[in-house]
């Protein structure tokens, strides 16, 4: 477990150098990361490439013990790029322009800048591939950022063409695939296919997700294209990309297969201010510490995109400049932050960035130290989570006991067709997130694609669109409790309703028959009984089902429809279900379920890691955790302030198995 | 008064017409419509029409006694039209074209898709306009829906060109009427003339409305030459069009005079979630039965369009797919729609639609059955009403007592001239309406244009922008009670401030003066007094009138301003009156005209037809309905559930003459 | 101090013109301005011109004992301009053009447009220019109306390109100025420089910024060459602009140095309704008198542009048209604002406009007569005005004690770096203003280039980005109390954060450094203590701030960070204070710098003209005036109704020197 940081030498004179990489490595981080936009640096003119500087930088960081992951430049290109094709740029559903000027203005689809991506990448990987001090490569930054990954260029639309020619085959393949005798939508050859965007209403919905599985399939090959020169010229060393918090418009899971470790960069607090799906209460309690899931629920993601591992190539250290309010995190928080990055199983935390940089796009984000090289209170925390780690290294995180489905594909569906205007996936996926996370458990999140389930206890699948034979027969496999949200299975791969009615496949393990569904506005919320008590409510959408079989219905709304169905060790839950009751019906699960539950409030929760059980609060209060008596505290102790961290021993012996 | 139902034989297998057609008929449904989206399976490429499976689902549903429309497809043309004439893409007011892949992408204007649309309909005009089964065309399909009468197109400013031409005679004629002087706007020629949109500040408001009038009159020359056609080979049958709730973007009164009768497409729940005019709580309170006026409105207004023949198309039978929110409907609802269809006069009542399709833009879209052919609440409630119908024959809905004169342009330059960002004309219009209808009024909605008015004893005019002086001879002629809501009169037919000022040829009834108006925020409330005594308050407008001659002042504003005037048996009310204060005096005028008014609360809204006396309940409680002692009724009784509807037998002396 | 009124004789018959000349001057006007919406009519063809009329109008209006103010057509282009130069047009961000058909669709890079503007002015003066009547041009009308500085065609951006040339010399000057290190935005010519808009993401702030400055110029340039024409054909005529209120898109004061008088149009009512920075209460409260500093800030603000010289061009005179709400103003405020005007030093002020005009985009704007020629409110109060000036001639404005720095290149560096959603220059300026008002003082408004601010007791300073070393140097000279506001000094004019942190060069005054900012969402405040006692609360925005030196710590926010900071005779206000903190701080200022403090609340204000007091009353309530006992009213009274102004005669001894 170590500590990182982001650092740009070309943004700052050489004489700085190695006093920066010197007290990097006193503060205790070993590892930086540098590089990532410096295309017009190292490939000043085309073709002309200037490696002095990057060696020079190289050889400084490297001389004073610090090991280095070089950054490919091509979220940045260079401006001459542009001159040599203009039809590079990323084109808008109305065919204007992304134009130079900030990053990632790029289309994916565009050849030419496939071609002079893959060169500077091969002559970065050929220059310093075998140096000993690069241990790991980032690939481009943060794909998806800035809306980036769909774009309407011509390069795109053909490339969709191509790509629904080799999916369907024939064009009456498609044409019945996608049900286009609906609204005489019929083509007669792949070449009349355009973009689903700037229509007079909404396009087929099977069209526009399959535009955003291309756009992602491009992403993830232009990605593959860098890995892939990179495992030549560079072997031995890690390829990672750096990930975003809650930018889902590409499959991440499989773009983790090019990958070796997925890094992700975490802003807890720009995150909270900006995430569409946390109310707004909620975004001004946790403006000084972020929603305490929002950083946990990445971490758990992306522990389960490189077959668990992973790091925070970018923890923010101070404010950030990008969101809509840009507040100061409460004292402790960046230490705490490090604290939880570890516990959920992080091997490298990385903090962003050395030091503030006092011009351009990003002068007011906040680094380690301020513009005028003082050290700023996130590079005082980050020298005392140094010290700590020298002391304690937990081992690996080990698989939790509970699973959370989360695709991405159910995403782009609930997208393309919410059904309702403040509906969306974030909104039900975290908020069963959370519900998990304030009973105490651990939690892996996990793609659908997930082979073997085996040894979960818990299994929990809210909103999947979209639900296979094949995932019924893994989840069944696994022996653990399930529990299915609304919508699950309401919508086949081809984007139309199952035959048979939702939930499709589902139907062998849950057997019902979902007849209808509602979307509700804010405000409107239906009681959900049972032995005519009321057990909470639920909003915003309902399922209308009806039971078949030998289905249980264990609750009803209060017009008399199911809202708790149960068959076997499946439960399906009919409704988007308010906070409360999620909670309480979560817990019911868990405690069949054989996990050990513990409540816990506000801002505290729980994570353990090897043989050390973290507790980490948020605030805004202190909390007592909940160790038990005679616990060997090694972070902390029993009494927590707000923005703090405890961590205590823990033996086998205290999690049933 | 029968009942139809919308069914797409060309989204379904064959194998399942026969049954579908059978079933139809055991319900009670007697009239089926078809084909309206079908242009590329009935021309699958150019000029090659393919009429087999038409003319085998045809055949099948005629033999099983059900009468057909058929609709003609141009609302959806087929994607190698638009191979053939790229220009014939509708384009929004920067010039970007509205794109293939749904539907109604076409330019009203484009002479080329004029004639492939003629060829389409003779084509089909000429092989089933004799049909026996085929009793009625539908032209196109909601013109105007997803915004789509104004495009940009050359085509359009070229017609626009002509069309002002045609109109003025001369530029200079033109200039003078548009008032160019003002801001160097003068043209020397037609060319010059643009489309007024995408400009730095306001366009000159009468090359708005021209515009507007324009594109209305393009919308009926396209429907026009549709009927011409259908009238030629397919004799003594009716040709209709299924217009749209609150869709006003051209003349439906106009286009009235091409057809046999109107008919309209009637979704409760979602008009009530998205008309922008009723209020947040009434959205809310009436989510699951509609706003209680807003389909009786739309039955009244298009009652008027085609000389009293009207129809619902498509009726709303379970929850949709395309508002904000799409919550189910309180059961009960389709069978009491259904039935104040009936009340308010309606010939056929038809439901949209037959089953709901799995796939493609609409696959959320309930209908009679599920899409696993199961039948649905909505396809279980008509076959109740289909048994009530066969047993209870209404006569005609005959004339009204009390008109409210409803004006397409009267909405344009509302929206053209709002004065104040939340003003618009159905916002007063509906108020008015809703008012009325409390006060348990059977209400006649007429244009402008309605060449008598005798026979009605109250007529209610709001927010009329333009009254000519041949609309005041016929109000005055008619001897009714005369109620004028604010900003009538106020501009002339060129979009002017009248001679004299407003109310312009209004002052020879009602002699007054507006000197000033103006618009206010909401949560401004003006207080309204007579005698001493508050009557209510007005919000968001209001006139500053002086009054003339024997015009008499009823009550003034807080400030002293007049807010009531009269003269003679005309009224003013010089402000939005809020609904207390409108319901109020309206009752008064109403009582004044002799007209018997019953007061009905909540959801309760009264209609007669012929003999019966129908009483609909909204909900959100039973209700009593003010039947007299005794009545026999013939559907429900004195206590009315939510979501129902009772009638009573009535004879002429129930109704003061 | 004369009264004017705005008239357009082309807008009316010719047979009306003598009669309202004639009644013009019987109501006191003096001065009346024509023509500068005209160009189609004195240039009906290219190089045609038709001076006819305007000599009519001329004659008639000079005939009556009117003086004339001659307008430059410039505005409203005519349309053959655009036949002849279709690229005259501004473009947006994406490039789509500003259409024909309102007015200011030119884009002020085009030279075409300047050419054909230059024949159009020198035409006019040529003809005009020595007319005896004839004694100021207002060049143009209202730049940068309708958000039109900015504009993106092919001449602008090449114009920016020369422009950024001139400013840096060299490609790589740029680069290094630029900071386009940065994500490798490095240039290799100026060629390749486009408009910072429609990117990905954020431009870099100087990017955007030079494109402001640049677009400012280009305003400038275009003014200068009208100025330059007149001075030559019309000398000794003042040559002004009509400013508007809160348009800050491009320099005025540099403007000013073109000008002899800067005139600005006063809409008090639309200001309050469309200005964002004022609280929707506010707007409520003020909506039939305008905020009570919303003709005052501008008053004071455009009475420095041109060394003390200005008028209000364009009083409101009854509702206007263009805001969200346009409501009727209070009986008594256009009086009310006319006296407002003269108190703050205005040598003229003239009404919008002699009569409402019934036709075109401005037909609901009213003026002194409605449309059908009757006198209106306005023109009642105007004249009341008239005759209690022809009694009353008080001195010249004279220097107040208290200056505010407000600085156009600040308010584009909000704008483009915001920091926060919710931020913005004019809501942290405006809120000081009102502060400093409701102590009662007069107020300077100043630019940051001020050469001498000799005679000021108390300079305050809000939200000032860049302050400069020469302008440290010169508020240090002054002697007076100075106040600075959060944010003020945190940038250097080439848009980065100062070497050693904000301030920069204000740590001179201050010594102080400013670590970290942050931004807050509406709802949070921070309290702000001295001695254990809470002083009031800061949202919205803080800096976290470090005292050097002597510099002692006055107050402190909750969390112990420094709130108010104080070194000498300056102070810093290290947030943005709630309203009622700001004016206990800045009253404390001004009682330290020894200026006279009476408070006033509500809408009662105070200004001091020459030997005069005026109390401006603009309501709700009556309120007692702050005179002496014994003070000789020359209007009104000690108790003052809403909506209306007093004024008595002061002595040099009532205020402290
Ligand atoms: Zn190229
Ligand atoms: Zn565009
Ligand atoms: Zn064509």
């Amino acid at each position: 477990m170590q500590l990182g940081v982001c650092y740009y030498p070309e943004q700052w004179p050489q004489a700085m150098w190695a006093d920066d990489a010197r007290r990097m490595h006193a503060m205790g981080i070993r590892i930086v990361r540098i590089a990532e936009f410096a295309w017009s640096k190292l490939e000043p003119k085309p073709g002309q490439y200037d490696w002095a500087w990057l060696d020079e930088a190289i050889e400084t960081l490297a001389g004073a013990g610090l090991q280095i992951v070089l950054g490919t430049p091509t979220a940045a290109p260079p401006r001459w790029l542009l001159d040599q094709h203009p039809d590079m740029l990323a084109l808008d559903a109305h065919g204007h322009p992304k134009g130079f000027g900030s990053r990632r203005h790029y289309c994916f689809s565009n050849e030419a800048f496939h071609a002079a991506s893959r060169s500077i990448v091969e002559a970065m990987a050929r220059r310093y591939g075998q140096h000993p001090a690069v241990i790991a490569w980032q690939t481009d930054n943060e794909y998806g950022c800035h809306d980036t990954v769909l774009s309407y260029s011509a390069a795109a639309v053909q490339g969709f063409r191509r790509w629904l020619a080799e999916r369907y085959g024939t064009i009456a393949a498609l044409n019945e695939a996608w049900g286009n005798v609906f609204w005489s939508m019929e083509y007669s050859s792949f070449e009349q296919i355009g973009a689903p965007v700037a229509l007079p209403t909404f396009a087929n919905p099977i069209h526009s997700l399959d535009y955003r599985r291309f756009a992602s399939d491009e992403v993830i090959r232009f990605n593959r294209m860098q890995a892939e020169i990179l495992r030549v010229h560079s072997p031995g060393r890690d390829v990672l990309h750096n990930f975003m918090g809650f930018f889902a418009e590409f499959e991440h899971h499989e773009m983790g297969r090019d990958l070796d470790v997925a890094s992700w960069d975490n802003y807890p607090l720009g995150f909270t201010d900006m995430a569409h799906f946390i109310p707004d209460e909620d975004r001004l309690r946790w403006m000084r510490t972020g929603h305490p899931d929002v950083s946990a629920f990445n971490h758990d993601l992306y522990r389960g995109v490189c077959k668990g591992r992973w790091w925070v190539m970018e923890q923010q250290a101070g404010p950030v400049n990008w969101a809509n309010a840009n507040p100061a995190p409460l004292p402790g928080m960046v230490r705490t932050w490090t604290w939880e990055a570890f516990a959920h199983g992080a091997e490298v935390v990385s903090y962003f960035r050395w030091r503030q940089v006092p011009y351009a796009q990003e002068q007011m984000h906040s680094g380690l130290h301020t513009p005028d090289n003082q050290i700023d209170i996130g590079g005082t925390e980050a020298t005392q989570v140094a010290r700590e780690l020298a002391r304690l290294q937990p081992g690996p995180a080990g698989r939790a006991r509970v699973a959370l489905v989360f695709d991405y594909s159910a995403k782009w569906m609930h997208e393309i067709q919410p059904h309702g205007a403040t509906i969306d996936y974030y909104s039900e996926v975290f908020s069963w997130y959370s519900a998990l996370r304030r009973l105490g458990l651990d939690i892996d999140i996990l793609p659908a694609s997930t082979t073997s389930f085996a040894g979960y206890a818990l299994i929990a699948v809210p909103a999947l669109s979209t639900i296979s034979e094949t995932l019924v027969e893994r989840l069944r496999a696994s022996g653990a409790q399930l529990v299915f949200g609304p919508r699950s299975g309401a919508k086949t791969a081809r984007f139309s309703v199952p035959e048979g009615l939702p939930p499709g496949a589902l139907k062998t393990l849950l057997p019902m028959r979902v007849t209808r569904v509602e979307s509700l506005r804010p405000g409107i919320s239906i009681p959900v009984l049972a032995a005519g008590r009321e057990l909470g409510s639920a909003g915003t959408w309902r399922d209308f089902v009806e039971p078949l079989g030998a289905t249980e219905v264990l609750a009803r709304f209060g017009d008399g429809h199911p809202a708790i169905l149960r068959h076997g060790n499946a439960r399906y839950f009919a409704g988007s279900f308010a906070a409360a009751l999620l909670l309480d019906q979560l817990e019911g699960c868990a405690r069949e379920a054989g996990v050990m539950v513990r409540r816990v409030d506000d801002g505290l929760r729980l994570r353990r890691r090897g043989k050390l059980q973290f507790a980490i609060n948020h605030g805004p209060h202190s909390a007592r955790v909940p160790a038990p008596a005679g616990a060997r505290f090694v972070l902390g102790s029993e009494v927590l302030p707000a923005a703090s961290v405890a961590a205590w021993e823990v033996g086998p012996q205290d999690e049933p198995a």
